[in-house]
């Protein structure tokens, strides 16, 4: 099998149009971090599934996003995390959902589809398995934005990753703080397989926007079911999955959007948003970052 | 637009070949008496959701299946309750995962659709919540295997309906105990709109067996991607589902199965384990009802 030229995309999250100030240049500077980490792993010969998971703990630690350090707070001034990750060559897959004692949810994601049988551990549980199995504690003062912290970490923004390695195989994964007051306990797309994380061998998906339209259209699925399915090229598959939530979310909402790529090295990084924080590198030259509408995107 | 004549399926579970013996005959009776209550919604001319929901609500009351009062418990002795439910029409959707302290998933599930802007509730504040709105909590001695009690309900036995109602509209919903000797904090595929659970205006589809299999395989979503996306009969639509699903398990594995209705009253009940619990009614006979094999099915 002849050795592809790897490939990564992450995301920092669909959101408004406002992208000026300290704010965005941290956001894009991490995107680019981000890039680094996740792309060290794929010059070096490793896995989609190694870099996915870097790329997006690297985000999450970043504090720039709703994730990890950065993630807003639930309706009772809470941190609670959800996070995926897939492996499209086997379609392992592992999340939690409504963790908030741990620093990284996708680290904790990845231990559920590695050291499991199962693929979603939710609550207080998942962390109790996540700490007992080596992922770090979220020390006192480590999230931002919890316990009237500051704020600067309080912009809608979901981070993920995907990434075609030089074996050929795809992955994915999301992780993010979910909606902004969020009734505690709410478990959204990202942690969903198949809405707002999937990978397969065909291509792998990672999602943003608000959650639960992603759930009801099946959003991640959608875009695979377009490709292997329907035969679409990737970015029509993802445009029409998009429309979709769109259509359903109904006029004066938000929107989303994703980053997916597909098993020869396509990317396609629609949304409806304003603004996507997102980047790309291949190798081909230095990482690429944007977060408005850009041609080279 | 003509009225359509109703139909409801129901099934209790995909298992082993065992289907003897007093539980055998009582979880035969658990599912006429589903059918009935469900029945009774449609054929007055009610919505699917509301038939779909209590038909598995009864389900859960029975005792007789892993879902409700008959759920199993988890590796650390507890019971802990997975359930969602979507209306077709709307791809409205309400899930929990992994509650513990109320009596019918099923309902919670209904509240987090009907009174919240989420899909998926989890945890201990899930319960909460349920409880809140006037679920019935899970009085001592209420689960018949938590604590040592009563093997009873010891089966693999998820419960599910799907349904067509009089407007043409269809829906589908799940509950169950999860697997046994599952790890705390675990949520399976019947809380997973799009793997267990599904329905939109071309179909509507419940799932049971062993849950990891289903979340890999967005089955719930592969089934409709089938009928909407390829135009494939229900019947094909969702054996090509059940086979990728059996495939990634591989051999040995129980595998599972399903109930599918689509638009034009078409009903598929697979299987690939040695027997399902599953029953039919649609007004032009009694309901029907097996768990082998059986010709009229």
């Amino acid at each position: 099998m002849t050795a592809r030229r790897p490939i990564l995309a992450v995301h920092g999250g669909a959101g408004p149009a406002s992208t000026e100030g300290e704010a965005h240049v941290a956001r894009e500077h991490a995107l680019v971090a981000a890039l680094g980490v996740g792309w060290n792993v794929l010059a070096s010969g490793g896995r989609a599934v190694d870099a996915v998971e870097q790329a997006v703990a690297s985000m999450e630690r970043s504090g720039c996003f709703n994730a990890g350090r950065g993630a807003v707070v639930d309706a009772s001034g809470a941190v609670t995390l959800d996070a995926a990750i897939m492996d499209g060559a086997t379609r392992a897959a592992g999340a939690v959902g409504a963790v908030g004692r741990i620093a990284a949810a996708v680290s904790a994601a990845r231990l559920v589809m590695d050291r499991t049988p199962h693929v979603l551990l939710v609550g207080p549980l998942a962390d109790d398995f996540a700490l007992a199995l080596g992922v770090a504690p979220a020390a006192a003062g480590y999230f931002l934005n919890a316990g009237g912290g500051s704020a600067s970490g309080a912009v809608p923004g979901t981070v993920g990753a995907v990434a075609l390695d030089s074996a050929g195989h795809l992955a994915a994964a999301t992780a993010t703080g979910g909606l902004s007051g969020k009734l505690p306990g709410r478990v959204g797309d990202s942690a969903v397989v198949g809405a707002g994380t999937w990978a397969d061998p065909t291509c792998a998906v990672s999602a943003t926007g608000r959650g639960e339209f992603f759930i009801r259209t099946a959003f991640a699925h959608g875009v695979a079911c377009g490709v292997s399915g329907l035969g679409l090229p990737l970015a029509e598959a993802a445009g029409r999955a998009l429309a979709d939530v769109v259509a359903l979310a109904g006029s004066g909402a938000a929107g989303g959007g994703c980053i997916a790529v597909a098993r020869d090295g396509t990317v396609t990084m629609p949304f409806s948003t304003p603004s996507m924080y997102r980047g790309i590198v291949d190798g081909s030259g230095a990482p690429r970052v944007a977060a408005l509408a850009d041609p080279r995107f």
